[in-house]
């Protein structure tokens, strides 16, 4: 739906010289400065080799994790910050890997490339078995292969064959790639129609149907070719674990043992090691936040996030360290210029991110704004982010109309080529104008798409303006997300550099314009879009 | 230099209809009963899956191998082909990988990907050591890191940057990219300048530098990113032996470890683990032939080969399954049409091509034509083909006039796109006509260029016509070539499979065409080139 022509303020000041917004309000002698600090005193890498080299991969409450939360609310005291805190939010173990390995034993002898599933137990030792393939998405399934799994190793996924990538991996946005962003998405405050009952049921009656079996252990194939591995998994939850093992293998090998199971006389079987930890000494996960005081007394503030949390197959660098040390950097940026905001510009680091945005939700939720219980026992002790959009009316806190700007940035580490205006055409010649500094920098794009999938989100729901920075792709999609090679190698330097600069520059606009930036009003249950809702 | 369009016959008769060689030399009646057999019936993939699945990878003298020799021999008898022989030429040791596994245990513990460097000597057990990064090219650098390496795991490699890639990993030829292949290459019959003792000495002085510095084991980087690997080596010779172990690790393993040995205080600690065999029962390696012995008793034949051995990354799939099956399955489609071809035609299964064309060497070198020793003791003592460029003059054996045309397939699975006539004008046209039944399955071109690297090279060196294919090179380059990705999925059957057709069907007109194919002079040293050689 390309409503952009009629509806986007961005486009007209796009093909127009931008006069509709007095440009007194940007503060080009402070961009000067940021730009100076951003780019000759640099410290984004350094914060981003820390985040991935020395700490690695940062499940939520893994050790590793505790580690980035103690370093980076360290690093914002150092640098002078105010208010850094850890603010805890109650989410479940933590999980971390020690070792792991996977070797063919039949029908000869392979070192697998494999990975443990997060949330799954470890094997104890190593474990073997025949491997069967015994393809399973919903419980149907399970009726077809009762019986035949005691002892075994069962490999889970319907093999696919191999990729054929036909586009380059690494790529920057071009204008005509840019001008295709701004589409205008209606807004769609409407309940989900799942039941929030059935979220991740699958994976519960899977591993309570393998136990039954007496399986080894399951094995899943790798989403991705080239050897490339992710174990992202679920079973945080206190009352909700895993009791099967589970890991994943590269993709090529998980099919050769998928072949070889189809011959008569050359059966693989699978020798796994597993040793993992859990972590249940505080089940509470924390987001690190931390504040440049306003010299006003409204109580207003802007906000500039990114989740500190990643998965754990490699060292969660364009996902999300990247974000993290842009955002850190932006906060020592305009910490070392000395600023003096008018409105307060508070840093967050969010956790619980990958399974489920669980750190912004609870932010909103405690300061920001919460909703209704759903008054049915069952629904309303499950976790928050799995009823949030059922729940009317949205209920807001004394802190509500505070929150006056949330930027967000987690795509990758390319550069900023523009903001999402997230259908708030108000704000969008205002960005428009913000960014004018910055087209020699390559961003340009005011768009007026609503973005999704990260930690804006859930200010958007309740109709805080939350904000997506868009960022050139480079290889994020393509073989970084998620993936074993998530690692310091593929983040680049002066994109970040470039998008900490950007970050400064907008979190200060935000935090000293007149007026605070336009928001759409506070959304109220949508009415049925389609009358038959079947 | 570009001189096509002047001497390329194959340029003008792709301008204008195929009018200047008579058409009735193709049988299009046998070609209709190839393209059944090798559509309709086709066993190209069993094969294929048999040697990457079932076999795996093939080092030369590995117990994979010799098991690969008997498989593909047994095939051939199967398939009742005659004269089925594993030629046997002095190679040196084998060398096959039980397991093996590396783990930083410091700053941080995590499990990396590596694999034993090909024919260096196992761990004996889990070894560790700190890091020192000591990047050595020349035993010049050898001063920089004297009496810092013992108890060390020395890395040997300059780390580089990450890379960035904008190109798409897998493609197809255009007609364009046809075009531009269409290019000759001058004759270059002259010696290389390089002294053939000095080859590979760095390998051999490194190994003693660190054996003398009492390092624990060399690391390399993987020369592609993503994290694959290669493991490719020298040692193989029974008077040129590895004393330490040797390692390469994926590229953004290695470079975190390359950044933190940079730090004060997080230097990484490396606990390497590598189990290997070396098979000395039997030094020499074996070509395997089998043949469709000819009606005539002219002792002419025509010859089909790609090598069968591969690196042990993973199953040596594109490199060289994929024309190893193709050679096969024309021997086998050919035998399946119960052909009695006028010249006999041989089918050949090199070995040792990976560590320099061995296997097709020796067979030129016993059956073709050998040249004259140097009279040097020290230089006559080297093995054949460190030496075979610079002797002089060529002395035919006894067949040199019978191998009438050598056809070699080795450049992963892509289908065949033409073939280069390797500087041949007088064959070109004949091979624009053999192909003209086949410009629909997408094998349009003849290239006049010369292509190396693989085993026609030395029966082009001695001047018997040996041509390679043109293929699409699908992600051969990209990703797949020696890689730890190099298996079954990577393998295209349709591809194959018209490979193979065109394969059968050049060696059934080879062998039945009235005329032997036309072939150069036979070499002589030729004049200087450059009167100043310095």
């Amino acid at each position: 739906m390309r409503l952009a022509a009629l509806l986007s303020a961005t486009a007209i000041a796009f093909a127009l010289p931008a006069v509709a917004v007095s440009a007194q309000e940007v503060d080009r002698v402070a961009i000067n400065r940021i730009i100076d600090q951003g780019f000759n005193h640099s410290e984004v890498m350094d914060t981003a080799a820390y985040l991935t080299d020395r700490i690695g991969g940062r499940m939520t409450n893994s050790p590793q994790m505790r580690q980035a939360e103690a370093w980076t609310a360290q690093r914002f005291r150092d640098w002078g910050l105010s208010n850094v805190r850890a603010d805890p939010f109650e989410f479940g173990r933590g999980w971390s890997v020690v070792r792991s390995s996977a070797r063919m034993t039949a029908p000869r002898t392979l070192d697998l490339r494999a990975i443990p599933i997060a949330w799954t137990p470890g094997t104890n030792g190593v474990v073997s078995g025949e491997v069967v393939v015994a393809p399973m998405t919903t419980a149907a399934d399970f009726a077809k292969w009762r019986g035949k799994l005691s002892g075994k190793v069962v490999l889970v996924t319907r093999p696919t064959a191999g990729s054929e990538p036909t586009e380059a991996p690494f790529r920057r946005l071009t204008e005509e790639d840019l001008r295709d962003l701004d589409t205008y998405n209606m807004p769609n405050h409407a309940a989900p129609s799942t039941n929030p009952l059935r979220e991740l049921e699958f994976a519960r009656q899977m591993d309570a149907f393998l136990q039954e079996e007496g399986a080894v252990a399951w094995v899943r194939m790798s989403a991705r070719d080239g050897g490339l591995l992710h174990g992202n998994g679920s079973g945080y939850r206190m009352d909700d674990q895993r009791r099967t093992p589970g890991m994943e293998l590269a993709a090529e090998d998980y099919r050769r043992l998928a072949r070889l199971a189809l011959t008569e006389d050359a059966k693989p079987t699978l020798e796994l090691m597993s040793e993992v930890r859990f972590h249940e000494e505080d089940v509470n996960a924390y987001n690190i936040l931390a504040d440049i005081p306003g010299t006003d007394r409204s109580g207003e503030y802007v906000m500039a996030g990114a989740h500190l949390d990643s998965w754990a197959a490699s060292d969660g660098a364009v996902d999300n360290a990247a974000g993290s040390a842009v955002v850190m950097e932006a906060a020592r940026i305009l910490k070392a210029m000395g600023v003096r905001p008018k409105r307060t510009i508070r840093f967050a680091l969010w956790s619980g991110e990958e399974q489920g945005l669980w750190g912004s939700l609870a932010y909103v939720d405690k300061y920001v704004a919460t909703r209704a219980a759903l008054g049915d026992a069952q629904l309303d002790a499950l976790p928050n982010n799995r009823t949030w959009r059922q729940r009317w009316p949205i209920q807001p806190r004394d802190g509500y109309g505070d929150l006056v700007a949330y930027f967000n940035l987690d795509n990758g580490s390319g550069k900023i080529r523009g903001i999402n205006a997230e259908g708030n055409v108000a704000a969008a010649p205002i960005f428009q104008e913000w960014l004018e500094p910055f087209h020699a920098m390559g961003a340009t794009t005011v768009s007026m798409r609503t973005s999704g999938s990260t930690d804006h989100v859930y200010m958007q729901t309740v109709g805080v303006p939350g904000f997506q920075f868009i960022q050139d792709p480079l290889d994020y999609g393509a073989r970084l997300h998620h993936t074993s090679i998530d690692s310091y190698d593929h983040m680049r330097a002066e994109d970040l550099r470039q998008a900490a600069v950007i970050m400064a520059a907008f979190l200060l606009q935000a935090a000293n314009s007149d007026e605070p930036l336009p928001r759409m009003p506070t959304p109220t249950q949508p009415r049925p879009t389609d009358p038959f809702p079947y």
